[in-house]
């Protein structure tokens, strides 16, 4: 344990620099949802790549039906999708679909409901302005056009756009395999009946939904009790299996005795400090050789502090790694509603409700890094400054969105 | 097609009458991210469940300290986990580790800082007060407190919180599954080139991915030609592997010939009616009693068109169904920072740009209902009521967030 404790920007610069850039793959676009971008998507075709009708009708030359009413031959039916269409002589029209390609010669589109509807001959009732319920090529995108910048969060309408410009497959990051694993004897598995001194385990399932909802894949170890050779041994049965881009445990990693993960890793390539946070002091994080170099971090066993820490470090890292533009969570200024001491020298992260009409936020909860109920209402969480001891009512706040 | 158009508020309610809610499942609380609730998670553990350290030190009984420093005999060593643990006899402590169970007959814990750390005898230096460092049972959550209600979406602190109290499982209801279709002759997969008159089909994947962000399973058919055979084949093939709870298709329901869904749907149960809105007029919606009753909404196949109606009448409809307290799209009220008219008669939903410092809402791309470049850049979708034509600057207009 280092004397004079770390920052919490230093510790994580130090989580970060565990994990690079995650790969390239193509994935197929249709899977693709949630995923980061790694290049731009530049549109193959335009949009739309050819003259179309914007309505149901009848493809005209307008100078035809300058003396409207008028009543002219239906040369030819053009549906949507039909490929072959003949081009437009003058004195005539073609009946035309949405989408279907302009034959060329038409410079205009009547909709169906301004005529009679003929199929043989059509009256049409009004002549249109030329370019009338003409889609032009290129006028939504332009073939080259980079439609979707690299970065970018792959929702449903920019699926559809890699889509509609052809992309089979696009770019994204490799989503980062993350192995998580609680330590503690006390630990049991939820639905089995607990004895004295014992508790359910909850980290890992809370950490492995963390890392899923930041982006990563997730693989929960079952958890091992406080035995070194029994937790190492468990690792790397599980790395024969193949690589994982982090190792993420939570306990056994305070001032204690039987302290098995700090116990396990110490000397061999992890880094035990003492942040200058609340909650959250008691972290660590390196490579470790034995583990064929794996990056490890250590998280505190106490679920809140083991969740504010994954927030704090883990998950801007794992969110960096995939490319986000921003990786930290949305950050707020709101006004503090309600008095506050914190202590000195440790950044706090308090959990809090915040009212999103008047922009106040309270503490859920109080600051004891046990209280895992008020955890689970919690919308955001408030920073604290080092130097801030004395917080007054009206303060303007650091807030954290936690559902951004 | 009805001669006066359908409100948006009354297709509303037809689409949402045919998503039943969801039938409840119990799923593992490791594998329920994402979920949502169907019923309230009450504590089956006090949280914590038996009183217990919150430091690594000694238990002690504060009175044996009024005389400090003082240096006492170590009696017993109580790990995390331990499950015998003895009680403390006057003038002996014991030492204890985080979350250990507190001996009966201590009364507050004394951290290692301010003791020597002896393993035999202890040196402590300052007396306690009566408490200290001791966290009681049930001060988090006390056993039968709903400590999650019905309707929450569970995140990684909720399912932190599920595990904590015991459950092996949570009980949520069952993602709706969704059969999504895309028709048009003019469609060609992604990847393949182009012949004049055909376009990318990139309303089944955004659909797809759209289900899924709203908590659907979607099921991806391959688009079919306009051929109302062919369809319906298609249709009756795949529901003999399973039902569905919902079909969703887009194109072929607009006033032009080989509109394949409307021809194939008209006087089997599906209603297809114009709705008093921009874009997104043409739509339907019922139950096909040659399909097994499978309840179909029918999209427009213009890409902008298909999206926004999608988050007028199905995402809500899937979310009610999945339980969730907040069906809609978060709405806030913005300034718009420009000049609109609107047509007379129908809601407008403009695809915007939102400035989160000013609150001024701005159009992206124009509001043609082909423009797909621009829906992928978009934040959200702004509303301009039936009876307004015109929109000057500055007037509040509501506004969906897309991305909440």
């Amino acid at each position: 344990m280092a004397s004079s404790p770390r920052s919490v920007d230093e510790h994580r610069a130090v989580v970060a620099a565990l994990l690079a850039p995650m790969p390239v793959e193509d994935v197929p676009v249709a899977q693709a949802r949630g995923r980061v971008l790694a290049a731009d998507v530049v549109a193959g075709v335009a949009l739309p790549s050819f003259d179309n009708s914007a309505m149901d009708g009848y493809a005209v030359r307008a100078a035809d039906l300058a003396g409207a009413p008028v009543e002219l031959p239906v040369a030819a039916d053009i549906p949507a999708g039909r490929t072959d269409v003949p081009p437009l002589q003058a004195g005539t029209v073609h009946r035309i679909m949405t989408g279907a390609a302009l034959p060329a010669g038409a410079d205009a589109v009547v909709p169906v409901e301004d005529t009679d509807g003929g199929l043989e001959r059509v009256r049409i009732e009004k002549a249109p302005a030329p370019g009338a319920h003409v889609r032009r090529a290129g006028e939504d995108v332009r073939a080259g056009d980079v439609v979707l910048p690299a970065g970018t969060v792959l929702g449903a309408p920019q699926i559809g756009v890699a889509a509609a410009v052809g992309c089979a497959t696009v770019p994204v990051r490799r989503r980062p395999r993350v192995l998580v694993l609680s330590t503690g004897s006390e630990l049991v598995a939820p639905g089995t009946p607990l004895r004295p001194g014992q508790i359910y385990e909850s980290n890992g399932p809370m950490l492995a939904a963390a890392v899923e909802d930041a982006g990563g894949s997730a693989e929960l170890l079952r958890f091992v009790p406080d035995d070194v050779e029994e937790f190492l041994g468990r690792l790397r049965e599980r790395l024969t299996d193949g690589p994982v881009d982090l190792l993420l445990t939570s306990g056994g990693v305070s001032a204690g005795a039987y302290e098995v993960v700090k116990d396990a890793f110490t000397g061999r390539g992890v880094e035990f400090v003492k942040v200058a946070m609340q909650p959250g002091g008691p972290q660590g994080a390196g490579r470790v050789a034995e583990l064929e170099g794996t990056g490890v971090v250590t998280l505190p066993g106490n679920p809140v502090s083991s969740h504010v820490s994954f927030e704090v470090f883990v998950r801007p890292a794992l969110r960096a790694a995939l490319g986000h533009p921003h990786p930290d969570r949305p950050i707020v200024t709101a006004t503090l509603g309600e008095r506050w001491t914190s202590p000195p020298g440790r950044r706090q992260f308090r959990r809090g409700v915040l009212d999103a009409v008047t922009g106040t936020v309270r503490e859920l909860g109080g600051p004891a890094s046990h209280l895992l109920g008020a955890l689970a209402r919690a919308e955001c969480l408030v920073v604290v400054p080092e130097d801030v001891t004395e917080v007054p009512e009206g303060t303007a706040v650091e807030t954290w969105l936690l559902d951004g």
